[in-house]
């Protein structure tokens, strides 16, 4: 792999995230696990958030929306971290979860507002 | 919002699901999650639950067809205890799982018919 | 494969859909590709739609929930001509489309009710 | 339902696509299908689309983000019309299709572009 | 249901998890809980793992790949097991999770690798 | 992007395909809908195909299986002329449709059959 590239993505990994993006290996997780890591880092951080027709706070929403609609959890909550990171408000993020309850549903809307909720308690006050 | 469709929606609410639908605002959520809660319940519990061409128990069986071919847990806890709370009954409900097997394959119905047990313990004895 | 197995399971369908269940083998198929029907009609229409504890109604019903919130426009297809012709009322599906815009969201609703239209306009008159 | 707040939705719908939506009933449709298509206008056109909090740029790139991942061809080809109506450029969808990529994969990016490289050969010259 | 084919599927069901498939009913679970466990065990295990035109490898790859995809955790995590029964290396499992990235995305990958990762940490030392 | 890894990336394309390949701007297209094309060719045949740990059959039979799980017709019809191209056989891309069937359902496995029949009318006599 491209070392530049690869420290590009992980600047701005770290610009989005407000702290350095490292995923310790895990036990019994092979060497290659970190070519997992690496190429997913680069495809996002990398490739897509670096680019620049959208500005960081529109990225940041369509990351919530394919996260939310996708329904996986631990990635909607990197996402909605970014988005509170970059400028995106809170009722911005509430307005989105209303969008999506309307064109993704009720189900899945409350699914995953949930985490909207944790992420919301971990910025209490702001 | 209609405050006269919203009351309506948490009355209906209430009668399904045996208790009244009280959804606490968070630490750190912004003031505009309760419109939605309240969306959300409106467009569900309001606008479709109180349509009359399906009976209550018919719409709880669709209902726990989604939610579940969806994968979403929560909400598919409470749509399975509303649907006993109507009179769907257990081995219903196992037919219906048998069915979303079938049709939405062994993954999804494993994993979500771990939810099902749950709701079954809540009601053991029943 | 279990001969009386597969013929209940042919039978059961004819009985749903009103005529035989054939489906040809296509131009360059493999042989082995009448073991894939087999296999998924002994599923379906054999080790589900023959259980006893959900009315064919009920089960038309939530078959057509799955099919609609997977967006597989063609088994859609089939699954409603079922619930037409096992007495599922054309208005009752309207309602079940209402409530899978609700759970599911409008843009499911609106991606699978193009199906629903197509097979209300093949019955029209009824 | 409540009529002024079925004109407030169709007003906007039309303010957005450009045009009057019009859905003409189909052969063999029930009249209920109005009620289908008047409450799934209502919550998304009149209860999300009037918020405030999202203008409509970024709510239209939520839109097509949430569409492009359900994979629902003709309800995202509504929203990138939307989209490019209320000022998104052809530039900020292409990096739109970039992060889908990226974050929900090639195989659904390509399935649905194929939904953008048709909008943008009916807005050619633009 | 044929005792025979739930036998063979059973001893299939063990030979490839390396402990029998004993999956106990649980508290207020209705008796015929019991038929969806044996049904799901005879369409999998039965029908399927014992087709010969796959070898035990390949078709626990694509396992893994249709658990990982529809993002059901549970399932997957046995099908994780099944694959390094069966021989599939811990390198394969990441080169498989790296094409599902590109793929399916970085969003379901993250998602599920957490799954793999657990997988990994039981077989710490293999 | 990078020139080389580009070329490698097409080189690669084109081994598994069989013909260059080639994705025409379309009209109306903006210059950037040609970084889309890049970078997703960039992560699927530079970055993951080119990995050793699987060998071509084996990430093939993957490929297919997650195309066909996530339902996204046209990208599994290019998977499933590479999987023949590279060795998978007729009758193990079946054996993999039983497998999605039996995991990923019938409503699914009947959808995407269909394009696995138009790719084996493709390679008729073959």
């Amino acid at each position: 792999m491209d070392e530049q590239a690869q420290q590009r993505a992980l600047d701005n990994a770290e610009r989005l995230l407000g702290t350095p993006l490292v995923i310790p290996m895990g036990p019994g997780e092979p060497a290659s696990g970190a070519d997992f890591r690496a190429l997913a880092t680069a495809h996002t951080f990398g490739d897509s958030w670096t680019r620049t027709a959208l500005d960081d706070r529109s990225r940041a929403l369509v990351s919530v929306a394919i996260a939310a609609t996708l329904g996986t959890h631990e990635p909607l909550r990197g996402q909605l971290r970014i988005a509170l990171n970059v400028g995106v408000t809170k009722d911005q993020i509430v307005d989105l979860f209303v969008h999506l309850e309307a064109y993704a549903g009720a189900a899945r809307a409350f699914d995953t507002y949930q985490v909207a909720l944790a992420v919301f308690a971990e910025r209490e006050g702001e």
